[in-house]
């Protein structure tokens, strides 16, 4: 079974471990070949690094190299090289690298600088944690994430900043827009496409709908690509209860003009792009009706990913839905 | 007094401190401006990073940074980003970087593709280490030394190797000629000729006269300049009773012709630059006359760098050797 999964960082990346679990010889499934498409719209420059956080957190977290209890960065990490940089006074205080972080960096940004494009850089470092993925950028070429917002002393009221920043430095105050900076020139990366059309079953895990996916799907070639695979694409709501599970979804959503709720979300992907659509059967099971009536079959499960086994189980409801759907397709119409 | 002192890495760093407590103004001494002309020979590019060892060497012992029992990296180093790099299998084994010396390397790396000169970084660099000196590279150009070793297998039996490889990586095999590449396009760097020009007294510390002071005086005008000041030109012997006090000054000595005698380092300097030497009072006290008779005052001195104090007495010594030529001068000639 080939799976092709659209990934953001952290709760991409965790849901990841689940679909791994899932569809481990041991859980009795059909041993997976796992693509994942990764975000490139929060990478960054910092003090001459190329830093790449959701393909690094993805890796990591794959990888057993991740910080389990933050969920980003390294486990055992130190911070030698921060500490000295804040005594020669540079770069911002509000991100911090530590050193195993760093040399991610330096080899990434070395080989960027010798010329190999990001797809060939991230594989050359996913070598070394022996992923059980294959890990692809969603593109090669620069494309970045910045969000609009207020500035009583900025022209016009407002002015837009680095995704990280936005995030990590503002923790996420009210957005008015989302722009994915280089998008329109940019293009699937080597594979990507591939991986899409040919996948038995494509996933988009509880990601942020706007800023991780939904740049994804920005890239040109890629939202087509995706509704026109063969395979049903399966999503799980990153909205339980009108909320996200974690991050910033709610207000990206709201300067995008979308309702925060776990229906609005699925149809905000549409039902030309959706085949299934996973909502939290605590909270959301009154969506479900919703997200039918728009064409896309959706099913209500517990979507915390609380623990490894209770992220296997969301992970396999994915599979299992994404099995209803391509049964019925292959059904003959009557 | 304005003193200017040209200087390799660790040697010429202790040297220095010995001048600057010679200078101070609780040494009786009249207060000193000392501006130094740093050796960027050894420098070179490593993991994207841009490394000037001899320029670190005297900023960090300068500044109280230094590790002092090698006498070179950082006090309290940490290695959390090379231990990482070595897991991703990249880059030389035989030269590992600490985490606090990246921080600066960091900084001069993004600096220098900023388009700052390496004489602006530097200057950047040491605001943070308040320096009790000025610290000029000797040139802004790239002026890298490598060194021609033999190797049976390469064509012509001979190859050459960048001096940090010659010295770090094969502890220093016989040498049969030094190069300095990209020499003869270079310069030396603002402030550099007006810091000579200017000076009441020059100092050749016991630095390394072949690829340390041998590589800043083949910079274009450097030696012309050295040699046309007003000031005396004062050196101190590294080579104490036919071998270095430490280096590998011996090879590099040989591989240009030079006798590894107190006197031939004199000599190859020559009296034309050199107005002054001091030898060791133990070891070379034979060689006073053989300098002298070049043309060259000389005095025997004890030239260990032992401890502070015999530091600051060789200091005191060159200065007073300057001062005894500077006089000689002024006065009329009978």
């Amino acid at each position: 079974m080939r799976i092709t999964a659209l990934a953001g960082g952290v709760g991409g990346a965790r849901f990841l471990r689940g679909l791994i679990a899932a569809t481990a010889p041991s859980a009795g499934s059909e041993p997976a070949q796992i693509t994942v498409v990764g975000n490139v719209g929060d990478d960054m420059t910092m003090h001459g690094l190329r830093i790449c956080p959701d393909l690094d957190t993805v890796m990591y977290t794959l990888g057993d190299g991740i910080h389990e209890g933050q969920g980003w960065g390294r486990a055992g990490e130190t911070f030698g090289v921060a500490d000295e940089l804040k005594e020669y006074g540079v770069g911002p205080d509000w991100f911090t690298l530590g050193d195993k972080d760093i040399a991610t960096h330096l080899v990434r940004t070395q080989m960027l600088g010798a010329g190999y494009p990001l797809s060939a850089v991230t594989e050359a470092l996913c070598t070394r944690w022996k992923l059980p993925v294959r890990l692809l950028p969603s593109t090669d070429e620069r494309v970045e994430t910045h969000v609009v917002i207020d500035d009583a002393e900025a022209p016009g009221g407002r002015r837009a900043v680095h995704f990280q920043e936005y995030w990590v430095r503002m923790h996420a105050p009210d957005a008015r827009a989302v722009v994915s900076v280089g998008v329109e020139d940019s293009k699937p990366a080597p594979g990507v496409l591939a991986a899409i059309a040919e996948a038995d079953v494509i996933v988009l895990p509880p990601s942020n709908p706007v800023v991780s996916i939904g740049t994804i799907l920005q890239i040109p070639g890629m939202r087509q690509a995706v509704a026109d695979a063969e395979a049903p694409v399966v999503g799980l709501s990153p909205i339980v209860g009108g909320g996200p599970v974690r991050g910033m979804a709610d207000k990206v959503l709201e300067a995008v003009g979308v309702e925060v709720s776990a229906a609005a979300v699925a149809k905000h992907y549409g039902a030309d792009l959706l085949d299934g659509w996973l909502v939290d059967v605590d909270a959301d099971r009154a969506a479900v009706e919703e997200v039918e009536a728009a064409g896309i079959a959706c099913r209500a499960v517990p979507l915390m990913m609380s623990s490894p086994e209770a992220t296997q189980a969301m992970a396999q409801a994915a599979l299992d839905l994404a099995g209803e759907i391509a049964a019925r397709s292959a059904r003959p119409a009557v």
